[in-house]
C-alpha cells in the first residue's frame, strides 16, 4: 500500500473508533440532563460496552502493525506525521492495559458512584470508604501497568496532562501556597466587600436567558451547540459542530448560573474552535486538561469577573433585574462579584482560595496513591487542612471530602489541573494584553473578539499538536509560572480591598 | 462448554450488540429532539458506524458457530430455545447482507433524506426522484439477497412483519376498501359533525401539560421514560426502563397533540412492558410492527376517541379550557374528534379514510418494487388516486407524495403495518370487551387499567414469542380478520352520524 493509502485507512480506522467514543458521550450527556431515573442500570452497561469496543478497535494487533508502519514512512505531511506520533503513542499506553481491566474499572466506577451518591444521602464517608479503596487499588495497579519514574501518581497525572509530574506540580504550590496565605491575610485586614445583593430572588427563566445571551456574546455558536440544564454543570462535545454545556440555576444566588456558563462557555469555545478535519485524529483533540482548563478560567474570571465585561453588561443586567440591582453601582457588583472568603465547597470559591481546595485534595491524592494515607484517614485529613489553610471548619462529609464527583469516578490525578487551569489562563490573559492594547476598552464595548480569535490562532486551531509546556513556551516565551496570576490577584484584590 | 455456559456466552454476546444497537437509538432521538443543525453530518456518520458495528458482531464466523451449536443443544428452557432459535434466524437473515451493503444502503439513506427535505422545502417530488430511484435499485437489491416466494416486496414486508405477504395484505384491502367506501357513502349523505371547536387558540404549554396527565393516566411510567417535543411524533425505547415518547403542539389545534399522545403513549407502553430480564434477547423484543401499530392505535382510537375516556377527562380538559369549551357537551365534542372527512394528510386523517392513505402507499410501494412503475410515475399515480378514493385534490408535493418520512429512510415493507394495526386492535379490543364486561365503565371512571393489565399479560410479556399471526390467533381465537374493525367504525359511526 501506498503511504497515502496507508494514511487513509490510519484514518478511516480512527475516526470510526471517534465514532463510537462521542456515541458514548452523547449517552453520558444523556445520563446527566434527561435520563429518566429507572434508566441508570442499562445505560451503566450501555456506556462500559461502548468504552470497550473503542478500547478493543484501538488495540487490535493490526491497528498497531499499521501505527508502526506508518511511522516509519517516508512523505507523510508534518501533520500527518504528528497524528501517527501520537497515534502510536495512544496505542501503547493503550496496550498495557487489558480489556478486561478495563471493564472491572468500569464496574468498579459504577460501584463507587453509587456507593457515593448514597454517601452524600447519609453525609458520612464511610459508605463510600470501601468501594473508594477498590477503585485506589485499582489505580494503583493501572499506574504499574502504565509505567512511570520517580512516583505512581505521574503515570496517573500523565492521562490528563501529557508530561505533568508531581515533581512540577510540588514546585508550583510550595511558590503559590505562601503567596496567597499572604494575600489573604491582607485582604482579611481590610473591610470585607458586600454581596449580599447577590443572594436575592432571581427567576430561573430570566436567569436562564441571561446566561444563554452571555454565551453568544462571548462567541459560543448555537448553530454547532446549546445548553441544557444539569445538576452538575460541564461540557462535553461530540464534535466541533456539536459541543454541549450544560448548567445549573439557583434562584437565590445569581453568581450560581452566570459564572458556570463563562466557565463553561470558555471550555465549549475551546472544543468548538478545534480542527473540525482533524475530527478523530489527536491533531483534532484538545492539548490537555490544563489547557482546557486555563480556557474556561480565563473566560470566567480574566473576562468575566473583570470590570470591563461588566461595564458593558450590567446595564443590560439591571433591566433584567431592577429590583435586586436598583441601588448597586457597576463598581459595587464588580467588587461583589470578586468577594474573597475562605469557604467549604471548591467550586463556588473565589479565584484566591479555589486554589487551597485543589492542593488539598492533590496531597490526598497522591497520598492515597503511594500508600503514605488509606482511605479512612481521608476526613481527617481534609478536615484538618481545611481548617490550617482556610480556617474554616468543616462540619459533616457532605460539604467536606464528599463534595466531589471525581474520586467515585476514578479520576485520579485530574486535580491538579484545576489551579494549573487558572495559572496559564492568567499567563496568556496577559499575553493577550500585551500583543492587544486595546482588549480592555474592546471589552467594556462588549466585543471579546479579539480574545478569541487570538485563543483560535494560538491554542484550538492545534489540537494536541503540543504538550502544555511546550505550547506556553510558544505563545508566551516562558515555561508555565504563576508570576502572572500572582500579578493578578494582587492588583485584583489591591483594587477591591484597597491595600 | 455446558449448555449453560453456551447460552451465558450467547447472551453476553447478544446483550453487548444491543448495547451498541439502543446507543444508536440514544444518537437518533437525540437527533430528532435536541440536536444542533450543524452537527447532523457528524451525527450522520456517528450512528453509520454504530450500525456497522453491531451488524459486524452479529454476522461474526464465531457467533454463528455458536447459534448453530446451541441450537442443537438438550437442556434448554423453553424460552431459552426460543430465544437461540429466533437469534438464529436473525442471524441467517442478516448474513445474507454483506456489511459493505449496509453502509452503501446506510450513505444512500443520508442521502436520500437530504433530497427529501430539499424537496419538501422546494415543493417539488422532482430533487427527490432520483435520490429515491437509488433506494429502490437497493431495496431490490437486498429483496433479491434476503430471498422470497412471490413476490419481492414480501422479502422487505418480512422485517416488519414475519410471515405477512403481499398475497394476505392484498386479501384484507380487497375486503376492506369496497366497505370503506360504502360507509364513506353513508357518512357523506348525512349531515356533517362539526369540529370547528378544536381550531381555536390553545395555550401550548396547557397542552403540553394535559398530554402529560394523559400519558400519566393510562399508565406511562415517567420514571421509565420521559416526553418530548420533536418535529415528527415517535417512540422509542433504549430498555423497558427507558422509553421515549415524543409530541408536537400546534396551538390551533387541539387534535394534534392529544392524539399524538395516546398514539404514541399506546407504542410507549408496549415497550415499558417488555421484559427486562430478556434484554438484548429476542424474547425482549416487540413482536412485530403490525403489533406495535395494534397497541398505539389501540390507545389512540378505541381508548382515545371512544366516549368512555371522555365522560372521565372532558370535564377536566373544561377547566384547562374554559372559552374554547364554553358551550360544548362532551357529546358534541365526542362527535367532533370523531369527524370522517377526506383529506390529504394521512396522520391528520380520520380512522376510516387514514385506511385509503396506506392503500395507496402501499400500491405505489409494490409496484416500484417488482417494476411496474417508476419513481418517475410516483406523484400522477398518488394524485389519481388520492382524487379516485378519497374525492380529494392534492394541491402540491408536500401535501402529495412528499408528506411522509418513511421512502426517505428507505423504509419499504412498512406501511401496511398501520392499517393491520388498526385491524389488530379492533379485534383485541373486542376480545377485551368480551372477557371485561365492565371496562368501559371502568374507563368512564378514569381507569384503563383492566386495559393495560390485559395487553401486558396477552401480548407484552411475550416479546417477540409468537408471529402476529400466531399471537392474533392464541389471543382471539381467529386469525387477524377484518370483521371487528368493520363492526367498530360501523356502529361508532352509526351512531354519530344517525344512520
Amino acid at each position: 500500500m501506498s503511504t497515502a493509502d496507508l494514511y487513509a485507512a490510519y484514518k478511516t480506522k480512527m475516526q470510526k473508533i471517534a465514532d463510537v467514543k462521542y456515541a458514548a458521550a452523547v449517552l453520558q450527556w444523556d445520563q446527566e440532563t434527561y435520563l429518566p431515573p429507572k434508566g441508570n442500570d442499562f445505560r451503566g452497561r450501555q456506556l462500559a460496552t461502548l468504552t470497550e469496543v473503542a478500547h478493543e478497535q484501538f488495540t487490535t494487533q493490526a491497528m498497531g502493525a499499521l501505527l508502526n508502519e506508518l511511522n516509519n514512512k517516508e512523505g507523510l505531511s508534518d501533520s500527518e506525521k504528528r497524528n501517527v506520533e501520537l497515534s502510536l503513542y495512544d496505542y501503547n499506553r493503550n496496550k498495557k492495559v487489558p480489556g478486561d481491566f478495563v471493564r472491572k474499572m468500569s464496574e468498579a466506577i459504577t460501584t463507587s458512584y453509587h456507593a457515593w451518591v448514597k454517601a452524600r444521602n447519609d453525609n458520612s464517608f464511610t459508605g463510600f470508604q470501601q468501594p473508594l479503596e477498590k477503585i485506589i487499588e485499582l489505580k494503583k495497579q493501572e499506574a504499574d501497568m502504565l509505567g512511570y519514574q520517580d512516583h505512581p501518581y505521574n503515570a496517573l497525572m500523565n492521562d490528563y496532562d501529557k508530561g505533568l509530574t508531581v515533581a512540577t506540580v510540588d514546585g508550583i504550590f510550595s511558590d503559590l501556597k505562601p503567596q496567597l496565605l499572604t494575600l489573604l491575610a491582607s485582604i482579611k485586614n481590610k473591610p470585607q466587600v458586600d454581596n449580599s445583593f447577590l443572594h436575592q430572588h432571581f427567576d430561573k427563566d430570566v436567569q436562564w436567558k441571561f446566561g444563554i445571551q452571555l454565551l453568544q456574546q462571548i462567541g459560543f455558536d448555537f448553530e454547532a451547540g446549546r445548553q441544557d440544564m444539569s445538576v452538575h454543570p460541564f461540557t462535553t462535545s461530540f464534535n466541533n459542530q456539536d459541543v454541549r454545556v450544560t448548567t445549573r440555576v439557583d434562584e437565590n444566588d445569581f453568581g450560581n448560573m452566570t459564572w458556570s456558563c463563562m466557565h463553561e462557555g470558555g471550555h465549549a469555545l475551546y472544543e468548538q474552535g478545534l480542527p473540525a478535519e482533524q475530527y478523530g485524529l489527536p491533531l483534532g483533540e484538545y492539548c490537555s486538561l490544563s489547557v482546557h482548563e486555563s480556557q474556561s478560567r480565563l473566560w470566567e474570571n480574566s473576562v468575566g469577573r473583570g470590570l470591563p465585561f461588566w461595564l458593558h453588561n450590567f446595564t443590560g443586567l439591571k433591566t433584567l433585574f431592577a429590583d435586586q440591582f436598583k441601588n448597586i453601582s457597576v463598581d459595587a457588583f464588580y467588587k461583589g462579584i470578586n468577594k474573597v472568603e475562605p469557604s467549604l465547597i471548591r467550586t463556588e470559591a473565589d479565584e484566591l482560595t479555589y486554589h487551597f481546595h485543589v492542593m488539598i485534595r492533590y496531597e490526598i491524592e497522591k497520598m492515597l496513591i503511594d500508600g503514605s494515607i488509606s482511605t479512612k484517614d481521608i476526613p481527617t485529613y481534609w478536615n484538618e487542612h481545611y481548617k490550617q489553610y482556610l480556617g474554616v471548619s468543616v462540619p459533616d462529609d457532605k460539604r467536606g471530602c464528599l463534595q466531589d464527583i471525581h474520586w467515585s469516578h476514578g479520576s485520579f490525578g485530574y486535580f491538579a489541573t484545576y489551579s494549573l487551569g487558572s495559572i496559564l489562563a492568567a499567563q496568556l490573559y496577559a499575553a493577550i494584553e500585551k500583543e492587544n492594547a486595546s482588549v480592555n476598552k474592546e471589552g467594556a464595548e462588549g466585543n471579546t473578539s479579539t480574545i478569541l480569535n487570538w485563543l483560535t490562532e494560538h491554542i484550538h486551531q492545534y489540537g494536541r499538536q503540543y504538550t502544555s509546556q511546550e505550547l506556553c513556551t510558544k505563545i508566551t516565551d516562558e515555561p508555565m509560572n504563576i508570576k502572572y496570576f500572582i500579578d493578578y490577584v494582587t492588583k485584583k484584590y489591591q483594587h477591591i480591598y484597597n491595600f
